[in-house]
């Protein structure tokens, strides 16, 4: 693709909010009264309604698929989804700042925002949710569902909890985070907290910690980068933008960047114009739960009961779900008697692939559905 | 070795400072006044002072070789060092605040502390002082300078800058850092300076930016780990000091943490009480500056006039001075003419392996003695 050759994002057919009027219970023990989800559909569901895609988002991603990845959406071999034959669902998920309840929603025991004292969000929630949403549209059965890391664990959710459900499922990019991982989102939620703004969560809208937010996204980019590709991309040159020389600079600034560094904070700096901080600490901590059988038995319980055709994608070069991790959870998936398909994409661009390089991801993905 | 079993700490035969009386001219472009090196010696020098070795320390040591690396001195096989026959330097970084010349030092055209005014260090600038101090020692030549990481760095400039002056030279984890690095030192950078109490730099002693500093540490720690030891030590377990459980704290509180999250942290905050924010900015810069061919013509002009015995050596898993990088700056010198013996360690520790596994260390290097 180039310049001159826009990718075309779809519209959706609708977009709204579903509120579920109940108290809904969660896997912490606590609870949300009247949550609302925030979702979007692109085509037309069929006459039996047999053609439902669910895309489930990733950390800063929403309910507009089309917005987030256009590039699934391109006709014939360059794309997987089809909106003549597809009716494509996407599904803000609680906790973030795209219109589903989260941290920046009224807390109705209050009449305040939920800002720290917004509950624990496990990716079961989520999936048990969303299940109430899909029934409200008179949708049986999905025909796939599809997502990327914390998307790919909601769909592994949707394979396990509501097996009957989900005709086919394709999670890319994950497993339960490793000690890595779970270590570089604490380092993350700590960044957030150490800006005096945070104020322990109880900043107002507008007022955030933006400084502890661009470093945590900042942070965030690098691991879902790789070491070939910021190499490859940035490797010892001085920042592109006109900054000091970072060999020389005097002693007052001392602000030369080298550019990797100009990069990330225009990273960090960017991501404050659309995402909030209090979500940003609600899930990744969703992310660093998930873990498809805690109270289970044991992986067999967990992953027995699971009917979709179900497929796992590494990514060669993603350190924070490594591609080691994907391949033996497949394994353990496919001990417990349930078929389960692992591709690897090949890729520079670590865990981000499935973004940075969506047509191989569905080069690779074409053969599952024939 | 078991806690029944202690390694014994050899003790300085002479600790001290160096003072430069001179004006100093840094490649900055910058000065240092009557600059400091604190230094310690350990053992004789003999009657014609070729015995003399330097070990040079990595970001947070001290002169005191002895308490940072003790391994080193063991007897017989088990060690490299020999107090018997060698004599053992180990000299302060500018920059450091262990005693040699650093932003907490009295800048002399101000009579304050330098602060975030002290100027940027790079590792030539640190050798051209030492060899004032060696001169002052009377010793001609050195018989090994050893380091790792920045002390790899100073072994590299000290064979390049004096190549009469030193017969054997070991580099350990060090090339010139990569976009990863650079980055990820930033970003250290810049969580310090997030904490407001870091004041510009300008902070008093004692009450510093001790929550970024430990975020910071906590960001370096994990650089110098890697992926599988952080599994192996960690993997998903809850913190091992009685936190809340992650999976299910209470909205009010959301306080429960994995290990490998209280490890971090506790890492983190212990460093608040030895190390200093402004030091840590500076070192790291001067780590992020390293690089021996910048100013010559090309790798051949800085590499062929090596006279030392070097030797290079890259860690398996370290992701912060990668492997690779270390091999291809050994071909590069040896492209330039000069002989480079390049040495792995196959370590599960990452960066941190010269401190973590020097019993490898040692018999990795032994055969380079014979």
């Amino acid at each position: 693709m180039t310049e001159e050759d826009p990718i075309p994002i779809p519209e959706p057919s609708f977009e709204g909010d579903f509120v579920i009027n109940e108290v809904l219970s969660l896997e912490s023990g606590e609870i949300l009264v009247n949550p609302t989800l925030h979702y979007a559909v692109y085509g037309q569901l069929n006459a039996d309604r047999s053609n439902a895609v669910l895309v489930c988002h990733a950390l800063s991603g929403s309910a507009q698929v089309g917005a987030w990845w256009p590039q699934l959406f391109l006709p014939g071999d360059l794309g997987l989804l089809d909106l003549t034959r597809d009716c494509v669902i996407g599904i803000n998920i609680f906790g973030s700042c795209y219109g589903s309840t989260g941290p920046g929603s009224i807390d109705p025991a209050t009449g305040k925002p939920y800002g720290p004292t917004f509950p624990l969000i496990n990716v079961r929630d989520i999936v048990r949710a969303q299940v109430r949403l899909i029934d409200s549209l008179g949708i049986d059965k999905l025909k796939l569902a599809i997502g990327a890391s914390i998307g790919g664990m909601q769909v592994l959710e949707w394979a396990i909890l509501f097996p009957e459900r989900i005709a086919r499922a394709i999670s890319i990019g994950v497993a339960p985070l490793g000690a890595m991982g779970l270590g570089l989102n604490h380092l993350q939620r700590q960044a957030i907290m150490l800006d005096p703004a945070w104020k322990g969560g109880y900043y107002q809208r507008g007022d955030g910690p933006t400084g502890g937010l661009a470093l945590a996204r900042a942070l965030g980019m690098v691991s879902y980068k790789s070491v070939p590709l910021l190499e490859e991309r940035f490797a010892r040159k001085p920042n592109r933008y006109g900054d000091e020389n970072p060999f020389i600079s005097a002693s007052a600034g001392q602000n030369g960047r080298f550019d990797v560094a100009g990069y990330l904070d225009y990273q960090g700096e960017s991501f404050n114009t659309r995402f909030d901080a209090n979500s940003y600490i609600s899930i990744t901590r969703t992310m660093d739960i998930f873990d498809p059988v805690r109270a289970h038995e044991n992986p067999y319980a967990a992953y027995a009961c699971i009917e979709a055709h179900l497929t796992l994608v590494g990514i060669s070069t993603d350190w924070l779900f490594p591609p080691e991790d994907v391949r033996s959870l497949a394994a353990i998936i496919r001990a417990a008697g349930t078929r389960c398909d692992y591709r690897e994409m090949a890729s520079n661009h670590g865990h981000d692939a499935f973004l940075a390089e969506p047509d191989q991801l569905v080069r690779l993905l074409t053969p599952v559905f024939e």
